[in-house]
């Protein structure tokens, strides 16, 4: 497999095809949407948890690296929001090219910016994950006290609250976080990404 | 290795050092910088090739997949040149942070631009790559007829004909891809990466 340097090297690319059979499993974006507090985070990290232990490589997209970082100098204008959730669609088509499981945790609330990446992508590369907690659960949960600040009025245009929400429509997987304990929702995902055949099943061995 | 998901899942993320060990090599920019012709692509195309030869796992940004998708809002104004490279910075930051060794091929003429990026890594993550073949070189090859419009002023804020290349004051690498075959840039590269610990030593089994 490993050659010496002293080829004469073509100007072929490596393609995706090239990277994913070398990482033994295809390439995906899994974009978790849903309201604040739904869980997408947490699921989406879990997940990317249960595809390392399983020697997968992944990748997840979030407010942290992306708010802070590629998107410092967006607002959240509704020109900003939709232009935020269109830089993070071109990342994840970047990162399922190199080959990586890539995971979003946004609220991405509009339908119109979802179906935007998911056409970027092929078919089988783009599985909507909606997070469809209930609002009363989200907000009973608010971690970060953002839900009574929205109900006060100290925060306008807030998700849920005074600013829609549209759930998917044919989303490719719908988990509800108060329905079911954290494991659940990664095996139901971990589920759909075997039986895609996007990650190889776990033998009886490996169980 | 391999855990069934009926286990207790914790929120706690996977690492970059947990990804890099996953992957058995550790993660870097390799930044080419240099004119137009100068060999940036064919360099780092030839780089990625023998990487992956080598099972590691390699992506490269380029015009191609940068210009049509995450850029393609940007023109080329002074203020849109330094957007094009801040992002394709923070992009190549998100793959480093994922294990994956990024190689950039831009022109990108403004030392300031490059600072920035290589100020958003940390210090051994950033290997700017001068590809400093001769402006007489790049306008002798000419692929694109880029230097014939320019000269003739059909084109204009020409990096090297009427707008200044900086060239970086200490590269990590200085290749001149007129002075030797691509092969021996490839080398060059390799051995850089071998020698800082990025990528694994080969063997002698495997030569």
């Amino acid at each position: 497999m490993i050659k010496s340097d002293n080829i004469t090297w073509h100007a072929s690319q490596v393609t995706k095809q090239q990277r994913q059979t070398l990482l033994n499993h295809k390439s995906a974006v899994l974009w978790f949407t849903g309201l604040s507090g739904s869980g997408k985070s947490t699921v989406a990290n879990a997940v990317e948890r249960a595809l390392y232990e399983q020697q997968v490589t992944s990748y997840v997209l979030d407010g942290d690296n992306m708010r802070f970082g590629l998107n410092k100098n967006l607002g959240f204008s509704a020109a900003d929001r939709t232009e935020n959730i269109r830089r993070i669609g071109e990342v994840a088509k970047l990162f399922v090219d190199a080959g990586t499981i890539t995971l979003t945790a946004f609220i991405s609330p509009y339908r119109a910016d979802r179906d935007q990446v998911r056409a970027l992508l092929d078919a089988d590369e783009f599985i909507e994950v909606f997070v469809d907690t209930p609002l009363a659960v989200c907000e009973q949960r608010d971690v970060k006290q953002l839900y009574a600040k929205a109900r006060r009025g100290e925060i306008t245009g807030f998700t849920g609250i005074d600013a829609p929400y549209e759930a998917p429509e044919k989303p490719e997987i719908t988990l509800d976080t108060s329905a079911q304990p954290l494991e659940a929702s990664v095996a139901q995902v971990m589920t759909y990404l075997r039986e895609h055949g996007i990650v190889p099943a776990v033998t009886a061995d490996e169980e």
